[in-house]
């Protein structure tokens, strides 16, 4: 079927980003398409000598490509390993045998690990297409996952990848559920933690969709991308990290699965408590603190959603010897000042440095969820941890722990600072009555956060603040004149986003 | 937010065919991307100043794309009807309100009228992206729709397109479920009972996955390309047509929803009375005929499923005045020999014409199914349609309506014929014990079909048949050399599609 050497073509990159889904792009009228009966959006199998992938086919007309070449998204170029100008061939892609076990889940069948040890590594490997990761998602949420199913998924999610160890009793780690701006407490309890003799070796991730991840934050006062090597070294020497964990391959079925999921705007219990154990159980976590915002346009919505998400994470952690507090707290406004990754490293280094004009909201919820882990692991006594957290902080031992941690990821750097700043201003007397952290999120980004370092957005205000007309509300920071221009204009349209109301 | 002159981009057309989804490519560093805040697989709102469309981001690095272009997928450039060098506008899609009912049936909500007259005139529109499209179907297909629920996905199916009527008290009609090669059986049954009086406007579809459509067949003995008005001259003056039903949109829904359910391979008995019922009250039939091959590789597998959808069937369509009858029949093995435009339709006329060659299975098959019709609109008494259908097939009458109808589409004209041709022959003694429906289809494809219009292959064994090696299984036929060869190689690799054994 694959032996005629007119059906080979030439593999060109287009440069273009289909994120994990793979592409191939191909003339209509191409040899390949018309003896092999391919139509565009079918499933194609990619081979090179030594590798293969599942691509999804785009048809081309016109100039674009010629009819003896092929071109590919970036994600299948990296996934064949390709070099300009190396022949490819493709043909339909075999049946993707797991997907008759996700069929018959929308059919009513429940999941065991056997299938699940089929379906998640066929999603790591690129096998299923976004169409068919949305059926998998939506027949898990339509039914939901039983307990035994939500071990199950926790369990193939974490064979899927990488999984670290460090050969001690306790292995601190903090997650937080659901995305509150300028919410960067990791840092700090990394500092805290390790400074009292925790280990706790953080790995984060960058934005998806907010204006920094804690890994961008990150960036801006030390390198983060370190490999498994280089962690561990880190770790040994410093009890704790903070790097970007996209360089170990902890639970990628997750990264996959959670686009779609955010995508779809669609969470289960099952799936969130098998998303966030997986990562912590393959990062070798044995003690685990989550920080859990509720509130009407959080993730989690009340404290009923709460309790039953607690005990189904706690259920399904036991058999793997993970321990799990959940800490719910205020979501109705943004955490600290900054927001974007210079800014928020400013708050970090404030709290760190015990500065007077230090986001207090910021440390103490750093210092809540570290007192938790201090107690969870032992370390303090139960009602003992903030205190003992509060007193590392205090007398310097975190901001010490910290500066040699930024040392050993490859040296403590000074976060960039905005050449074009605006302040936006009160249009009149009044008190904040409501901070929109959506729309505040999307102001940070328009001035150019997370990809201009030190962009990003600063909150002068807090709920409850009485103001004046024209004081400074926040300030915009930004790289260029023309981010800056567009985020003040977005702001102009959107003076409700800080609503000041008589009180 | 839109009003800056630089957030336009000069559109392209790239010429890449994504069938109904819109997709836009972006350079990744275009002041569009960046001040908005876009990454890849975004759902982006393109505008131009009359139109608009949702399309999905793609973004490009390299040198496919100025970072003042925007490139656009065939499906957006037609929906915003553009000229090259025409400014485009993008920023990211408001939510599309209607998600929350998909959303709400994942959690288990009813959808009632009202959320289905929201979500398919979305769908249609192009705002649902393809994982989108995959959640409904899931969630449809998770929790069966009840009755309420089936009907009321068909009402919004029929009012999302254009609706015929014909002023008539019986109009007929027929489906098929499930695709069976070469069963073309429409064009004797419209030919017959239009014959015999009755009004049969019949639209059919192009090959999606098959060796030829109906409307693909028929195009090789007449025009099918015909808009409403000159469908309705035809059917006034002939009392039937067989054309293509794409250039008429009705139920346009279920050309999208039935894409995503092949991808998926996954069909709900509510979303498949829907789909045909929808196409058949929007053609404004009136009665009815399904066939139904059963088998353990067709789409219906047991006489029971064939029992429960019938009567769903008939309960959805009742309250559209809508009579309904299904005929199961065996789908073992190919009906007629040509698979292929062409041969199909040399197949068709040879029943038509009664030559004493004609495949007998066609023909039965045929009398079968316009007999039924006959029956349930009144036409013949109960158990006389089989009959009255043969006598008008007998004595000539259901021909010359054949011929009279290819003339009042346009003209009648010859079907092609291949110029290369091959046997795959029998390579032992023995009796035809199994036949591959799925393996001789593509072998079909490979040969040209439905793109070459004489391509194919013609069988000449049935089931039970006995041969001798050497015998012709079956012949390809192809309008090139190099077709011929791939798909002989095809056939040389899988002489097991034609199963011969010792009895």
């Amino acid at each position: 079927m694959t032996g005629h050497p007119h059906h080979q073509l030439k593999a060109r990159r287009l440069g273009i980003d289909t994120h994990s889904e793979a592409a191939i792009f191909m003339h209509k009228d191409c040899p390949v398409c018309r003896s092999e009966g391919f139509s565009s959006l079918n499933r194609i199998l990619v081979s090179t000598k030594d590798r293969s992938v599942i691509a999804t086919l785009y048809q081309v007309e016109g100039g674009m490509l010629a009819c003896s070449e092929a071109g590919l998204s970036d994600s299948a170029w990296a996934r064949l390993d390709l070099k300009d100008g190396d022949m490819i061939r493709a043909r339909h892609a075999p049946t993707v045998e797991s997907l008759a076990h996700v069929r018959g889940r929308v059919y009513g069948h429940a999941l065991d690990q056997d299938a699940l040890n089929q379906i998640i590594p066929d999603i790591v490997a690129g096998r299923y297409s976004p169409v068919e990761i949305s059926a998998f998602i939506t027949a898990c949420a339509a039914m939901p996952l039983s307990p035994a199913e939500t071990a199950a998924l926790t369990r193939a999610m974490v064979a899927s990848g990488e999984c670290l160890s460090w050969n001690r009793a306790v292995v601190a780690d903090k997650h937080s559920v659901g995305g509150l701006p300028g919410n960067r407490t990791t840092p700090i309890i990394v500092a805290i933690v390790a400074s009292l003799g925790l280990t706790m070796p953080k790995t984060s991730s960058r934005a998806i969709t907010s204006p920094a991840g804690t890994a961008d934050m990150m960036e801006t006062l030390a390198p983060v991308e370190l490999d498994s090597a280089a962690i561990r070294r880190v770790v040994e020497r410093e009890g704790g990290c903070v790097v970007w964990g996209g360089a170990v391959n902890l639970s990628p079925a997750d990264d996959v699965l959670i686009r779609v999921e955010r995508a779809l705007d669609i969470d289960s219990e099952g799936q969130m408590v098998a998303s966030v154990l997986s990562k912590k159980i393959a990062a070798g976590a044995t003690h685990v603190v989550l920080d859990m915002p509720v509130g009407p346009t959080a993730k989690v919505r009340s404290a009923d959603a709460a309790t039953a998400l607690s005990s189904s994470l706690a259920a399904t952690a036991a058999p793997f010897g993970l321990k799990v507090r959940i800490l719910t707290g205020d979501g109705s406004q943004p955490i600290g000042r900054g927001m974007g990754p210079a800014l928020e490293a400013r708050d970090v280094l404030a709290v760190l440095k015990n500065d007077r004009h230090a986001p207090q909201d910021l440390r103490a919820r750093a210092l809540e969820l570290a007192g938790a882990l201090l107690e969870l692991s032992g370390r303090a006594p139960e009602g003992g941890g903030v205190a003992l957290a509060a007193s590392a902080l205090d007398d310097g031992r975190a901001w010490s722990k910290f500066q040699k941690i930024c040392e050993a990821q490859g040296g403590m750097r000074e976060p960039p600072r905005a050449p074009y700043r605006k302040d936006i201003e009160a249009i009149c007397d009044g008190q904040v009555t409501q901070i929109d952290n959506r729309r505040i999120a999307r102001l940070a980004k328009l001035a150019g956060a997370p990809f201009d370092k030190a962009a990003g957005a600063q909150m002068h205000v807090r709920l409850g603040d009485r103001v004046t007309r024209g004081m400074p509300l926040c300030t915009l920071h930004a790289e260029t004149p023309g981010e800056l221009a567009y985020a003040l204009n977005y702001g102009d349209a959107n003076t409700d986003m800080i609503r000041i109301a008589e009180p």
